[in-house]
C-alpha cells in the first residue's frame, strides 16, 4: 500500500502512456517487471502505481522517488534505460512529468 | 494522508491542468477551495491529492471516488460544474482520465 503526504517530501513522476487498446494489459506487464527487476532495486525508489485507464487507451505509473538527484540517477542507469525504451516502443506516446504533492484532502469517511 | 490500494475498488481520476506558470498557484488554490467548499461533502468522494508540476506549467490532481456512478452524479453537480468552469478557464489545456489502480510495487524501505 502506498501513502500520499506532502510532508515526504518525495518527488512524483507520473508517466502517461498513450497506448492501443490491445496493447495496454501488454504495457502493464513490462512495466511491472521493471519495477520489480529493476526499478525497485535502485536508489531512492519509493513506490509504482500503475494504472489502467478505462478508456483502454491509456496506462499511467504513479510513481514517487526520495530526490531529484534519484530520479536522475534511474534516468542514466543502463537497466532501467532498457526497460524505458522497451516500454515506450511499446506505447503511441508518453509524456512523464514531475511533480511535489502539496495537498492532501481525505474524506473523514475512508 | 491517502492510501493507494488496488483493493479499494477507487475509481482514480487523473484530471492534468496545463497552464502558464504564473497562474498556477492561483489554479492550485482555486481546486483546493473547490474540494474544501464542495466536492469533499460530495456523496463517494475519497480524497483529492494535488500536484504542482517541477516544470511550472502542469498542476495535477489525483483523486479517487468510490465508483463510477458517483463521479457522474459529480460531474453534473451544479456546485461543482461551476467550480470545474472555473479552474478549466485558469488552464490552457485540461485531461481529466479515468482509471482503476492494478498494482502498487512499494519499497521495503519507505
Amino acid at each position: 500500500m502506498t501513502t500520499l503526504d506532502p510532508a515526504s517530501g518525495h518527488v512524483v513522476l507520473i508517466n502517461t502512456f498513450t497506448v492501443e487498446p490491445e496493447r495496454a494489459e501488454e504495457l502493464l506487464a513490462a512495466l511491472s517487471e521493471a519495477t520489480r527487476e529493476t526499478l525497485s532495486g535502485l536508489t531512492g525508489f519509493v513506490s509504482a502505481n500503475l494504472h489502467l485507464g478505462r478508456d483502454g487507451r491509456h496506462v499511467t505509473n504513479y510513481a514517487q522517488w526520495e530526490s531529484q538527484a534519484d530520479l536522475d540517477a534511474m534516468m542514466a542507469n543502463p537497466g532501467a534505460m532498457a526497460h524505458m525504451q522497451q516500454t515506450a516502443a511499446m506505447a503511441i506516446a508518453f509524456e512523464p512529468l514531475y511533480y511535489d504533492l502539496r495537498e492532501v484532502h481525505d474524506s473523514p469517511d475512508s
